[in-house]
């Protein structure tokens, strides 16, 4: 499989652990966000939002948006299982995936606040109060969700489909200074997940794009 | 089961197409956004996030997130059946759904626009420029992946998840008068949903919270 990613964007961090849990191997093909490589002609073939990742199967079949991926790859390799069995336990686990992937992440992407900036003319303080009302709404939700649950993981005794949005969300909330002890059990979550080799693999700066430090 | 909706809320709008289109019952909870009923202490205790839809099984557990309930749906009443069978083809679909569940909508919703305007002064006009920016992407987007099909419905010859996405959001986009003129492979798909009972009975202007015309 080939692998479209960029080391910083949350929705490729999503599916490198998927595919790392997966024990799946992949070709890593760059797409440099910053030098908008994703609205080349050559990449929108590929992925006409230009968003990344995209992943492509050996028969050449391609695949857009990393919950859509996600679900296929437990589709065709079921083990290690990322969601549960009982349909109200995976309602539970995708309520928790879109929480994510539908609140938080589509308002706190670098196109989003670009185009604040340099389009809308938002200053830096502003772009800060962006961050600071759509972070919070969909982490405090999310730790309500967790404070009934004693499980080591955000759904489990493993890592799951929860656990695999969570932990790129963090990072980002992080790379912003978004205050985290509001919320103590995603922070306890993401922490056990990023003790395993999976999610150590798969961060931003394990990645042959990321940049020497 | 309960519903808690708002009629003019599109995530709402997709669960009742889901609903309906699997011929499951159910009561109807009017949650009045425009009057902030979602921020009450009352629905916080039912959805945290403060979002419809909200669905109550006979149970009483309570699913969150259109796309969750619905998958939870499909797995419960599999009758008629919104997702094919074959994993490559379900991975079409639920990338039909993310490219307006994740790319759209969560972008342009009254939440984040009445934001723009009352907390950062954002004008009518800039307000139109932002759904001109955020609207056309995703729709660009779904059409390309239209065009390469001749079925009569998204995805097949019956309609299915991605169709249950697609209608709330040309029924939004109309609402704010985008020109859908570029898309005809989505306006096709979409009147051709609109002529079918269960599109028709799940339309906001059917429901019980809809202001009288």
């Amino acid at each position: 499989m080939k692998l479209y990613s960029y080391y910083r964007s949350s929705a490729s961090y999503r599916l490198r652990i998927a595919l790392k849990l997966k024990g799946i191997a992949y070709d890593y093909h760059a797409v440099n966000l910053l030098q908008a490589e994703q609205r080349c002609d050559a990449y929108l073939a590929i992925n006409p939002l230009g968003l990344v990742p995209t992943l492509i199967l050996d028969d050449g079949a391609r695949l857009t948006q990393s919950s859509a991926i996600i679900e296929y790859l437990e589709e065709t390799h079921p083990e290690p299982a990322l969601l549960p069995e009982n349909p109200l336990a995976r309602a539970r686990v995708r309520s928790l995936v879109n929480a994510v992937a539908c609140e938080i992440q589509p308002l706190c992407n670098s196109g989003v606040t670009e185009h604040l900036k340099k389009v809308m003319g938002v200053s830096d303080a502003g772009i800060g109060e962006w961050y600071e009302r759509w972070m919070p709404r969909g982490f405090v939700a999310v730790e309500e969700m967790l404070e009934t649950a004693s499980t080591a993981f955000a759904t489990g005794d493993a890592p799951g489909m929860a656990d695999i949005f969570l932990v790129p969300q963090v990072y980002n909330a992080r790379r912003f200074n978004l205050d985290m002890a509001p919320y103590p059990n995603i922070t306890r979550v993401v922490d056990a997940c990023n003790e395993l080799p999976a999610f150590i693999e798969a961060a931003p700066e394990q990645q042959p794009d990321a940049p020497s430090s």
